[in-house]
C-alpha cells in the first residue's frame, strides 16, 4: 500500500479539506504516476456537491491528471519509469461491449469506471481522483504525454480538450466549414482552438460583449453577440456545426435556427432541465442534435499527439491545492481564464 | 384558361365540397397533367383544418399526384404528351439558394412553393392541389413515372415514399444496420418496405399487438410491443436508426434509449408540442436526433426509379372523390391500410 495525501469533499455542503488514504500496490498491468498537475473541471464541483446523485464520500475529485511514472507492473509494456503520463475521466471499462471494442470506452454499455466517484471494477474500493499526490492506473487507460508542451496547460486536455476535439473530428470539421462555439469557458476556449486549427471559420457565440477580444485571441474569426436580436437574425441558417458547451439551462431552439441545411448542434453540456425542441426546427432544414461525451483512449492519445505537434494547450491559472475552495467559488462566477490547474507540489509540502 | 373540377375545403370547419376554378394556360416550361390518382395525406387534413396556421380558402388539397401529360409548353424538353408524370409536395422554389442548388428544393431558404396552400411565386394566384382533374406544373418540378407499377400505389410515393426514402438514404442505411420503425401508418409502412429493401434488419415498434402480422407482411423482421416495459428494456442500445413517423405527441426519450452508440433518430412527424429531451440521453451514447422533410426533385426521381426497379408501391385503398370526408374521419382513427388514394375518374363523371 502507498500512503497518499489528497484533498477531499467529506460531504455535499462543507469545503474540501485535506484527506489521507492508501492506494493498493500496483498490479501487473498497472503504472504508478506521481501527479504533477491536476485540472479543475466543473464536474468536480457538481460531483462533490451531489448535484448528479449521491457521491461516494470522502470524494477526491480530479480527472485531468498529468504526472511522471514512478513504478510499473511486471506486465507493463507501454510505459517506463520516468516518462510523462496522463489520466483522464475514466480508469477502466468492461472492455468487451460494442463501444469498448470500437474504442469508445467512455460509452461503455456497463458504464465507464470514473477516475473518481466510482468503485474499482468488481470491488468496493472507491476510486480517488487527481487532487492527490499519486495515482495507480491500468496502462491501457493511461496516456502518453509529450515533453514539448507546458505541462500545466496539458492537464485540461484530458477532459476539456478531448470533449471538444472528439465531436469536431467525428463530424470531420475542417476547411470550408462554418463553426459556431457557444460558451467561452474551459470547454469553449478549447473548442475555438481546435476548430480554428482544423481550418474551419470559427464564430464565438456569446451574450457578453467583453468576450470578443479574448475569443479572437484564442483564434475565433468572428464574434456574434447573441443578446442582440438583429445579430441572431442575420446568422439564421449560417453554421454547419455549433458546438454547444453550455451546461446552464438555455433555449436550444434559438441556436438551432442558426444551423444551415444539414447542420449539427453538438451538445457536450448537460443542463439540469431537459431541452425543449420543436420538431419543425430540425425537420425544415434537416438539422441534427448530437450528444458527445469526452472520447476514447485511442482518440485521447491522438488528440494529445495532435496538440504536441500543433503546440496547443489550455489557457490556465495555476493554483496551490489549498486554494481549491476559492477556485470553486470563482468557477461558479465564471471567473477563470479558462481552467484552474493545481500544482501538486503544493500538496506535497 | 382551363376549367377545373375539384374538391375544396371552404373553411376550417365544414366538410370538403365540390369546387370549380380555372388554371392558367401552360407556360413555356410547363406541362399539363390530367390527374389519374391523388393520394390523401394527413397533411391535407391538418392544412384544411387550419392546424398549421390560417389556410388559403377555398383550399384544394392533394400532393401525391400521378397522371398523364396532356400538353407541354414550347420550351419543355423533359416530357412528352401521353407520358405518365407525377407531382409531389411542391411545385416551385427559389432555385438560387444553397439548398436549391444542392438539390434540396424542399429546404429552400425562401420556402418551397407548396402544391396547395401557397401562392405561385411572385403572384397572388393560389396553388391548388391534386383533388382536381388537372394540374399545370413547371417541368423541373415534375417527375417521370414508370408504367411498370400499379398507378394508384405510386401516388403516395410522392410524399409518404420520399419522406421515408430520403433520410434512410441520407444515413446510408443498408446491410448490417438495425432499423426501428416507429408508427405503422402511411409513412411507417413505406419506411418498413424501404429499410427492408435496402438490406437492413427492420423492427416494427408499436404499442398495438394487432399490428404484428401486418408489419411482418410488409417486410419487418421483428415486432416489438412498446407498451411492454420488459420489451423496451431488452431493446436498450439496440438500433442504429429509428425512423420516427409519429406526429402525435409522444415521449421521444423512451425511444432514444433504444438507440445504440452513434445511433440516430430520424424525425419526420411534427407533433404539436415540442420534444422534451434530456441532454444526457444523447451525450452518453453519442446519439443524434435528425429532422427530415420529404426530399428534393432529383432524389424523388431516384426513389421512383428505385421503386419501379424493385416493384415497390404503397398499400392503398382506392376511393371515389365524394368519399373524401369519410376518408378523413377514418384517417383520424388510423382506419386505413395504409393510404387512401382518390381515383380521379370519379370526379370527372
Amino acid at each position: 500500500m502507498t500512503a497518499i495525501k489528497a484533498y477531499a469533499a467529506y460531504d455535499a455542503e462543507t469545503p474540501l479539506k485535506p484527506f489521507s488514504f492508501e492506494r493498493k500496490d500496483i498490479g501487473e498491468k498497472q503504472v504508478q504516476i506521481e501527479i504533477l498537475y491536476s485540472g479543475v473541471c466543473h464536474s468536480d464541483i457538481h460531483t462533490a456537491k451531489g448535484d448528479w446523485g449521491p457521491a461516494i464520500y470522502p470524494l477526491v475529485p480530479g480527472h485531468e491528471i498529468v504526472g511522471k511514472i514512478t513504478a510499473v507492473g511486471s506486465g507493463v509494456t507501454k510505459f517506463k519509469v520516468g516518462e510523462l503520463a496522463g489520466v483522464g475521466c475514466f480508469v477502466d471499462s468492461c472492455r468487451t461491449c460494442h463501444s469498448c471494442k470500437a474504442g469508445d470506452e467512455q460509452l461503455c454499455d456497463e458504464g465507464m469506471t470514473g477516475t473518481y466517484n466510482s468503485y474499482e471494477r468488481g470491488t468496493k474500493t472507491p476510486t480517488y481522483g487527481g487532487y492527490s499526490t499519486s495515482i495507480t492506473v491500468d496502462e491501457d487507460y493511461t496516456l502518453h504525454i509529450s515533453d514539448k508542451l507546458e505541462l500545466s496547460g496539458v492537464a485540461p486536455l484530458l477532459c476539456a480538450g478531448i470533449t471538444t476535439y472528439s465531436p469536431l473530428r467525428y463530424l470531420k470539421v475542417g476547411k470550408g466549414h462554418k463553426v459556431g462555439v457557444l460558451g467561452l469557458g474551459g470547454l469553449g476556449h478549447m473548442a475555438v482552438k481546435f476548430a480554428a486549427s482544423f481550418g474551419a471559420e470559427v464564430t464565438m457565440l456569446s451574450h457578453s460583449p467583453s468576450k470578443e477580444a479574448d475569443a479572437k485571441k484564442l483564434g475565433a474569426h468572428r464574434f456574434a453577440l447573441t443578446s442582440d436580436p438583429k445579430v441572431m437574425e442575420s446568422l439564421a441558417n449560417e453554421f454547419d456545426v455549433i458546438l454547444n458547451t453550455v451546461s446552464a439551462d438555455h433555449d436550444y431552439n434559438a441556436y438551432l435556427n442558426l444551423l444551415n441545411t444539414n447542420g449539427t448542434m453538438i451538445i457536450v453540456g448537460i443542463p439540469s432541465t431537459p431541452a425543449v425542441i420543436p420538431a419543425a426546427t430540425l425537420v425544415m432544414k434537416r438539422r441534427s442534435i448530437m450528444g458527445s461525451l469526452i472520447g476514447g483512449i485511442a482518440e485521447t492519445q491522438e488528440m494529445l499527439d495532435y496538440c504536441a505537434e500543433h503546440n496547443i494547450t489550455s489557457d490556465v491559472e495555476v493554483i496551490n491545492m489549498d486554494y481549491i475552495n476559492e477556485a470553486y467559488e470563482r468557477m461558479n462566477k465564471s471567473d477563470v481564464k479558462y481552467r484552474f490547474v493545481i500544482d501538486m507540489a503544493s500538496l506535497k509540502q
